[in-house]
């Protein structure tokens, strides 16, 4: 079946027949979207993109971080760029990208601009990624390699599916609608490094909702905006993974969290060490096995400011093993350098690359002091299963936001009940 | 010099060192902007459009085709797609694309919404012009060939550098703008055809007030966004053709005109044959060559609708001798295609391909009925007298807008004395 006709199949996805396992997540998607969003909305990026949107002005669609309201676009391009700019929320690694800052900043913004009910928001939130994920794949390692941010790229499509399914475009629409999206998707890796990188998740999430609303008003396109002649893939350097996961059912269930405010690169350490739950001060010395792209990445040795500890094994394993809240952005501060304890742990932490981990696995042995050996190994991408997930997504809310985070989570019950107004005015003042 | 220092060198150009045969053009690119803006605003994408910017609303910063207000940003969008519509717009070749389109709604939108002086718009402009000139000469046939729009691509950074030239950005500002554009920037060949070709040149413009607006808040970006690492050059096909214009002074002297409401591959042949002034009805035969590309293209041998009239280098020769007002958009009818006048004509235009006609040029002959054999050439490249091109395109204006069209064009002699918001009330009302 072609890629688009895939999409357009999937866009019109009865309700009743959508993955509950995706439902789950997809709801932490929103929650934990919303808690970047609202740890963001103080970021230099966040209150530029607002003055912009102040600026422009127009109809009172739409809720942003920050409490204005706008047009549905604008309120994607803000709520988008003011998510990521954290870079703290969920990554799908085959899609290559972030979803939820894409793509619930416009599902959320048609939402209200609709009055639509928050359970067809996280619907059409689920079927968006999912196209985006789809697409994501299928423009695979090529299209990132070379410079394209599937995160915006991929993203695009995928909000354009969310709009347009609470804007319950027929199947035709939604065809032109994608075929426009093909004009207009666009973002660059280029930008890593500057406030273009959250940027461009807000221009995924504003691309979609002009997208749908176009093809709404009748706008035509290409007709296989995709793989059509002169269409997205054959422009824009897809090249598949050969590897690329093909299978039943949705393959956003893989979504993944990010639970530390440091290198994701990471966190499977961390994860690893934190189940041996041995005391900071029996440790002997750790011995840690890392797939070798990390190594230029995370292995600072003696890193000289806070962000520099974020992307230091031997400095975070101390501080995991010691309980630091890793899940706090404030606990990355510049004094840690200066600590003699981490220092001193960290000299013991030795690091080499293993090809046979994956780049969301990471193994090793902690030697104690007594000279009790435990070997310990974690896999980021294994299952984890809602309790435990929704228990550490809500540490890291209420981490970041204090106890308008734990309000937050204890929102989830009802989101049902809500419309996307609604979990507005619950969630975010 | 690197191209990002070329084109900041350029955005920086004192007014005072424009040359003056470029400046001249600039005005003559703002009538004959306005000219088709004006004609297409009935157009059902230019109404599609102005529907989205009457839905969205906005702090009223600048005026569209068909009298609404709206924030610059959106206002270029409607602009951009409005004046593009009718596909009667000037064409640089070099650059591969339409400058006025995607350049002037940015210039004359936030010339607007900062109350400037039209001079300084027209400065503006022109100067965004040769910018994406340059950088789409660079990016070359492979990227067009591969299915990008440079009146769209390119474009996008013309507008940028025309916006921000208008705002005073500094130098580290527009460096920043650019970068942001390279994120931005998008716009496929696969749209033409459908009404996603002028959306195209709407997304130029706007894309440009956004990039320029962004810069100024102090949204940062990629450092060289043209041929930095992951840049907008490797990531989109660059391919520059090696025989590239490369010389002192504007390339934007080179800027073509539309007079006639059809196909660009005739347009040679129609001058041609006007050139030689010979009545209708006293030619027996006529022998023309072109280049080959163009027969696939313009040589319906029997056309069955008037859109395929304006494909038809035997009906259109007729049209031409016989005095039929070809820039009229009105005078292509299906009626045409029963006119046995001309049926019997084009049966005496004999067409062939000719390697040694660019194709922008052409040759042939008349065999008038009294045996005189007039050969006849015509290269739209060739420079044309200002006064000339101003009588043809004051005549296309009076063809599509009557004595609006005229009173336009009345205009010329005191733009330098108008702001962008007194152009709009002279012109447009």
């Amino acid at each position: 079946m072609a890629l688009i006709d895939d999409i357009l199949d999937l866009a019109a996805t009865p309700a009743h027949l959508l993955p509950q396992n995706a439902m789950v997540k997809a709801r932490f998607s929103l929650l934990d979207w919303m808690t970047c969003g609202l740890s963001g909305l103080d970021e230099p990026v966040a209150q530029k993109i607002r003055a912009f949107a102040e600026n422009e002005g127009g109809a009172n669609q739409a809720t942003t971080f920050g409490g204005i309201l706008a047009p549905a676009r604008l309120a994607a391009l803000v709520n988008g760029t003011t998510a990521h700019a954290l870079d703290f929320d969920d990554t799908h690694f085959a899609h290559v990208g972030h979803l939820s800052v894409g793509i619930f900043p416009a599902a959320m913004a048609m939402g209200e601009a609709l009055d639509a009910p928050l359970r067809d928001v996280i619907a059409a939130f689920l079927l968006g990624a999912e196209a985006a994920i789809r697409i994501g794949v299928q423009l695979g390692a090529g299209h990132y390699n070379l410079g394209f941010h599937q995160t915006a790229t991929a993203g695009a499509f995928g909000a354009t599916v969310a709009v347009g399914r609470l804007m319950g475009l027929s199947h035709a629409q939604m065809r032109q609608a994608l075929g426009l999206c093909s004009t207009r998707a666009s973002g660059l890796k280029s930008q890593f490094g500057t406030m273009g990188k959250p940027l461009n998740a807000g221009l995924a999430a504003s691309n979609g909702v002009e997208c749908a609303q176009w093809a709404a008003l009748g706008i035509t396109s290409a007709d296989d905006g995709l793989h059509g002649p002169q269409g997205f893939f054959s422009t824009h350097h897809a090249s598949p993974d050969s590897e690329a996961p093909l299978r039943d059912g949705f393959l956003f269930e893989d979504n993944l969290y990010k639970l530390y405010a440091c290198c994701h690169g990471t966190h499977a350490m961390i994860e690893g060490l934190l189940s041996l739950g041995v005391p900071f001060d029996q440790v002997a010395h750790i011995e840690l096995r890392t797939n070798p792209r990390w190594l230029a990445v995370c292995d600072k040795k003696s890193p000289r400011t806070g962000l520099e500890v974020k992307f230091s094994y031997g400095w975070l394993a101390g501080m995991a093993l010691r309980g630091d809240d890793l899940g706090d952005r404030g606990v990355y501060t510049d004094a840690l350098c200066d600590d003699e304890a981490l220092a001193q742990f960290a000299r013991n932490v030795h690091v080499s690359g293993d090809n046979t981990q994956t780049d969301l696995q990471a193994a090793g042995n902690v030697l104690m002091k007594d000279g009790t050996s435990l070997p310990f190994h974690h896999d980021l991408a294994a299952p984890m299963p809602a309790e435990v997930l929704r228990a550490k997504l809500t540490a890291k809310a209420t981490s970041l936001l204090q106890a308008q985070g734990a309000a937050l989570w204890a929102l989830e019950d009802q989101l049902t009940d809500l419309t996307a107004a609604d979990f507005w005015k619950h969630a975010a003042l």
